[in-house]
């Protein structure tokens, strides 16, 4: 059985193929009184760039599953340029991982104030919401095959935390706990 | 030496004195092309009712330091109504644990149509950025005492993910994935 | 004839069976060049708040019919959080009237800004926009009663001021303007 | 002692000189599940286009004080175009009244689709907040002085309601509810 | 053959049947670092003052075709008031010229901060987006007959700059570059 | 006389320095009553897009000084992505020209749906408003050397389009309507 090249492109994906870059400026009704950016600002944000991010890899929508832990380190200021670039990372049956690099700067005085990084997985869905399948992603870099091996670890997180699997199943991440090495 | 009830009345609080509770109406802007709520505004609600509570709790500014994962199992749809109730869970030296409790209604139908929770922790700033001190989360209920209790095990959790800690160093969260038990 | 019990519940509900609780943090967008809330912003909350109080007594989408004199005495603040509480006080044959309570606070500095009330009133529709019967109010808690009681008057003021009663019928209203009385 | 025409100029004023006419497009975001504009959504544009009527008739900054009862009688859709011209009808010694008209068109079809009028005060005040004094409106045409005159009857209803008048000395209102006049 | 009045109501209209004037208060997230009005914000009233205009002029839905130069001079800041005023200039085949004529005032201190004009063309458009026929434009006063010619001249530079018209048949244009003339 | 290299990194900078990526995802607010989306909001993303290259190249705060013709040919839909690729082509004394290339495609459907491209000018500004000098830039590519040529005649267009120049003086855009050339 033959399979012309284009249902092939469409199984397997590298993640520069799902890549997104979105700039945002940061405008009064995005920050609290002390003039920072809301953290739930920023987050909607990174959906969106990961949303765009996951229908490139999937060509179909996609709809948010779930967002793993994000922690806001440095403040990120009014009139800062926000720069958020997703790529998808590993793509499981149903769901597949997007990870979002954020950086914000203040280019006026020509420095970076905050840089940060997050997880969103998305399941692909057709125009009824019926899940459809997903391509593969192939890494190429070598920091695209580290993103892809980690991502089974945060997978299992992920269940564990949604209560889908038992801890003494986590294979992959019981080696974390693992005060025997 | 003496302290006045005022004092007092800082230095620990129960839960329901930072209870909030936040109604949203999902409009078309709110959406994606199948008319469902998307998750990134989802979690923008989110983090201004946490915020909100965690500045009743603190009685100070607060600024978003992490989100634990949040997992969004069933769709929310346009012209649903959307109730968010947020309460401090646990206090540490410089953060307080907010935990969300969102449900979703189709009113004129009469159904509930979504319901999950979350974790957001905020750090309390005075109007310079600097830290104040924050009081302490006495719970009352038995539902509010596994909230405190499970707090300790989340906590360690964030400090592995954020790099902060080792895993060998988080006891609470050890005993999860040690199966000798 | 009898009635099951689900109709006969549809036919009566409490106050409290409507109440709605929603809060708002005033944002820069929302104020004027003096930093206080807009009176045009705060409105367009009570109508989303009472829209969906009128939604759970009526179990159907509602439109706003009316809205009575508001004043506003004392302004809010930019960075204030506003709770706006909306229930149902007293329905008629194709409306329901909604009383509001706005209170605004400045968290931080521990102190209530601003407190004050309005009536809004809803006619139920089906999805063609056609009326359907709205549950009657059966009053609890004494303050209840006494809001129950003044719709009536309330009633009759809006009809005269929309020209669509002639003063000398308005005999609940009257009798506030008889000297003699 | 002579005073110059500026001078003279501010003291009194026409309802011509206060005129602005606003114009919104409907959007998704303004409108209910059947599509109709949402009633809170109008009164934020009233409370602009009046507001901004009032800074032309004080040239100061102006806060709304109160706003007269109004009701919603035909539906407003979604791609409308909404007309709102607003004007001074009547200054008091620290309030102004604004008469807003609405008018709004189905313009593709060639039908006006709902037309109504309302009624907002405001205080003006200085850039710390203080009140300033208000120029007289002096009417021009016969429906400039009908709504000179019935102002004054608009104000005693507005202070009776706000608990400002008794009214048994409301003799401008008093005299609608009179069975013997 | 007869035509009814209706019919030749519809063919040609004057400039002051398509007028339409909207006023916009320059709010927080309008505006820059600087506190000045965006251009982008500007573009934006623009095309929805201009777009209303065109569906007057043409009593159809109208799609925005293309925007003449625009030349940003003076900055208009927070709090000021934007008025923007549009009416049809000329109408071509398929298309019609709107001109927009733009003032910002910062009414407290009686000043006008600034003062430009630019040029939308339109397209009008039946619900399956197929092109309908446009009125004429009759000009009435000295002022509209100058836009009338004018438009003559602005429509070659469009079909130039948009590649759809070689230069040397650019007649009216021609001669403004004709060094002889 | 000596000079460091951060002072000549200032005076010069290429094209892809100031390169800026901005994605959107076409939301209901965003559109007409065809679902397709309105010119200016692409506007207003061009406006901020374009600002941000500006900023990147002239590593100060930019005002936005004039938009050239923009043609819009085919509709971009709800549900769309849009890309927008923002960067600087040519600096004059006081100003820099920015190329912004606008491309919106059906992901699901895996189809672009428009493609076009526009021009904007800004002024660098310090935070008193004070224009000052600008990078000049110098171009790479053989794409970018012929919009660095073409920048001057864009500039003359624009120059006449306002007022400032004479279509006699501009010696570049004169050519393009000499018929014997």
């Amino acid at each position: 059985m033959t399979e012309n090249r284009n249902d092939l492109m469409r199984k397997k994906k590298t993640p520069s193929e799902s890549f997104v870059s979105m700039t945002e400026l940061v405008l009064p009704n995005d920050t609290n009184t002390l003039n920072n950016l809301m953290g739930g600002r920023l987050m909607h944000w990174m959906d969106i760039v990961s949303a765009i991010s996951g229908q490139k890899h999937c060509n179909s929508i996609v709809v948010t599953a779930s967002v793993d832990n994000i922690s806001f380190r440095t403040p990120i200021y009014l009139g800062n340029v926000v720069t958020l670039k997703a790529r998808a990372t590993r793509a499981f049956k149903s769901s597949v991982e997007i990870r979002i690099d954020v950086e914000a700067e203040n280019i006026p005085e020509g420095k970076k104030v905050a840089s940060h990084s997050a997880y969103f997985t998305f399941v692909a869905v057709d125009k009824d919401g019926h899940p459809v399948e997903i391509p593969e992603v192939v890494p190429e870099t070598e920091e695209e095959k580290a993103l892809y091996d980690g991502a089974l670890r945060r997978r299992q997180l992920r269940l564990i935390l949604s209560g889908r699997m038992k801890p003494s199943e986590a294979n992959e991440l019981k080696s974390l706990f693992d005060t025997k090495g």
